[in-house]
């Protein structure tokens, strides 16, 4: 493989995107679709044949030795948030061209066809709603659901199908069944600080954490900040000040599990500097891959909830906005890629994913796991996202040999 | 008195507001001026000399015997802020009103002249400045900052000076000087709980606290929710909550002295679930009577600020924006209207001021002091404020015997 030619995808990529800081590629649009078209030729050019589903999902085929067997696929996605960079996602795909592109220099034949999938709209950032490509290939994605998605210019996504020669009544044909993918493995960005603090090369991703989310209500009493004396007052602020503490408190406690609690959105009325807050609204993130240990965060928070409550003399209540189930990676992939890892002399940890990726609807089809690489600084959906293109080589090298140990050189 | 004709004050002036709910008569509007011309009218009928002078403030005399000794004032406003109740200001004025209509019902002489002074522009919501008129008439109004003010519809103060037949360029002239006046005592609602709860009729105040005032801003990192290890943040929100809560710990810690924190504004940025809360800010205002106790809170926040800082790896920055002197009533004043709530047997509490009022300037002119009656839950600048007719007369008796007192019966 090569570092260069790497580089250079990279560069040739990040030049399809709307104006602005940074990537802005968002789902089906026409910045998306070229980019998407320039990847359909690099990949044919690698010898590939490349199809797009009804979902828009591009899926570029290395045909192996038998063709009926079921193929080791990879796979990732190009769409972007708005000021994005150039990693997240981008460096499963561009990785995935760059082993296809080595294994067509080194004329390497497989048993089974290799595959590299680029989903379509993985970002909920146009649409309000995320991986729907993968959504639309493993059969999760509801009809009516779709139909109501519009983007911030009333764009709805029936429309967007269009534009890109896509009809969603019929993306349910996007659809493929358990036999046809012997193993699925998405590489990707960190998007996280752990590889680069732990200084290791390799994320082997153990598990996908899934959000169980709260909005929490909080209604004390707007009182005047001058003549309400402390021991009379209702603050609505301070009752939420001490929920967001014990839920950072709690999830603290479940370090070794890896279960982290947030509280991303709090406001507070009327917001007046001489007015003692009132009401106030906190919008609670709590994840893990472990559900017991996410259970006692959420516990935490009720316990917490009710106990500030009652000292405080505020009503609150607490809605469930969401929950999902953490997603498991496959526990024998898990371990080929750390064996791999291990043969390679390559650094590697087992980690969660903290985030939510294309993998998590795969695992429901087929076999699945991810590497992870190491994000600059943990940031990312920033224009500063950076990993470096020895840091991808050495993702590569590891996909490379796990797909060909899955897919059985000859 | 009369507490029917009281009743009936009250109902008439209601009327004078603009639309919306509650009471709508900002300073120096069409509503306020028809609203002093009522009761410029109604002095007038109570047998009263009446001028306004440079700064729109109303003075309704009634001459004493001896008409060049300094006069025995009482005075509030009856301007209000957007959706304001009935009792705020008002009930001052129309306390006064009726004082003066059952010392000529009584035909009572006095050696003093005795002054009800409706002061122009008290509160802060048409223009972002409170008590202009009693700033103009003790020398304290700024020429260049009255200059510089208008409205959120763009009209200058200037402007509604020029309304209402007044010149900003003579508001100069509105100062009166320290022998003009022996002593100044407002009625005023309380605002706050403390009478209600303590079942007391009358507050005689002590001093009137003042606010200093902070701007915190937090700076920490705005992480993934997902991907960001609970040991690895830098979580703004949680370092304003924990600033938040010494503030009020430490101002419970003077509840003997009254003095009273609030975090009245706390916004984070950028407040999305899925992202740790990277910037925060906090308005404090802190306000006491007692200098000492209110910069022990003070200091609480600054420590605050420097622990939260270092523990949480964030960087704060601490701003003053005003820092303004309490002051105190006249001590003799105070002395007086305790005395004379015990003689009628009213039950009285001394307490301090929370809230700004006209008092606070003319304690710069002559001895002041300060009547609270009682507020209903509390409530203030709010359309369910509420005092009955029975504390207000309450209240009335008290004011009419102290300024008996004051400008000697004949």
């Amino acid at each position: 493989m090569k570092l260069e030619r790497l580089r250079q995808s990279f560069e040739e990529l990040a030049r399809f995107s709307d104006e602005g800081e940074g990537i802005n590629r968002l789902a089906y649009t026409e910045a998306e679709r070229n980019a998407r078209n320039y990847l359909i030729r690099q990949f044919e050019l690698a010898g590939l044949t490349v199809r797009t589903d009804y979902a828009g999902n591009v899926i570029a085929r290395r045909e192996g030795k038998s063709p009926d067997l079921p193929v080791v696929a990879t796979g990732s996605h190009i769409d972007s948030v708005y000021a994005a960079g150039e990693f997240d996602g981008t460096a499963g795909i561009l990785v995935a061209l760059e082993v296809m592109r080595s294994l067509t220099d080194e004329h390497v034949e497989t048993e089974h066809p290799l595959e590299a999938i680029i989903f379509a709209c993985e970002e909920s950032a146009r649409f309000g709603a995320s991986t729907l490509g993968s959504k639309a290939m493993t059969g999760r994605l509801d009809p009516a659901y779709t139909r109501s998605l519009t983007d911030r210019n009333g764009v709805t996504l029936f429309q967007a199908f269009q534009e890109n020669g896509l009809d969603l009544e019929e993306v349910h044909l996007a659809k493929r069944f358990r036999d046809e993918i012997k193993s699925f493995v998405e590489l990707h960005v960190e998007q996280g600080p752990v590889l680069e603090k732990q200084e290791a090369a390799i994320g082997v991703v153990s598990a996908i954490a899934a959000p169980i989310r709260f909005h929490v209500h909080i209604d004390g009493t707007a009182d005047h900040s001058g003549t309400t004396p402390m021991d009379y007052r209702h603050d609505a602020l301070l009752g939420g000040a001490e929920i967001a503490l014990s839920v950072e408190k709690a999830a603290l406690e479940e370090l070794e599990h890896g279960t982290v609690g947030t509280v991303g959105v709090f406001s507070i009325q009327p917001g007046a500097m001489n007015v003692v807050p009132g009401t106030a609204d906190l919008y609670v993130d709590i994840r893990g891959t472990n559900r017991e240990s996410r259970m006692r965060v959420v516990d935490t928070l009720k316990t917490s909830v009710t106990e500030v409550a009652k000292t405080r003399g505020l009503d609150i209540w607490m809605d469930e906005l969401s929950s999902e189930e953490p997603v498991q990676m496959d526990k024998i992939l898990v371990a080929e890629l750390k064996s791999i890892c291990e043969k390679k002399g390559v650094t590697w940890l087992e980690m969660p994913s903290g985030a939510g990726h294309d993998s998590m609807n795969m695992a429901a089809l087929c076999p699945t796991g991810m590497i992870f690489v190491p994000s600059k600084d943990g940031l990312s959906h920033n224009p500063a996202e950076y990993t470096s293109m020895e840091q991808l080589m050495e993702g590569a090298e590891v996909l490379r040999a796990f797909m060909l140990k899955q897919a059985k050189v000859l």
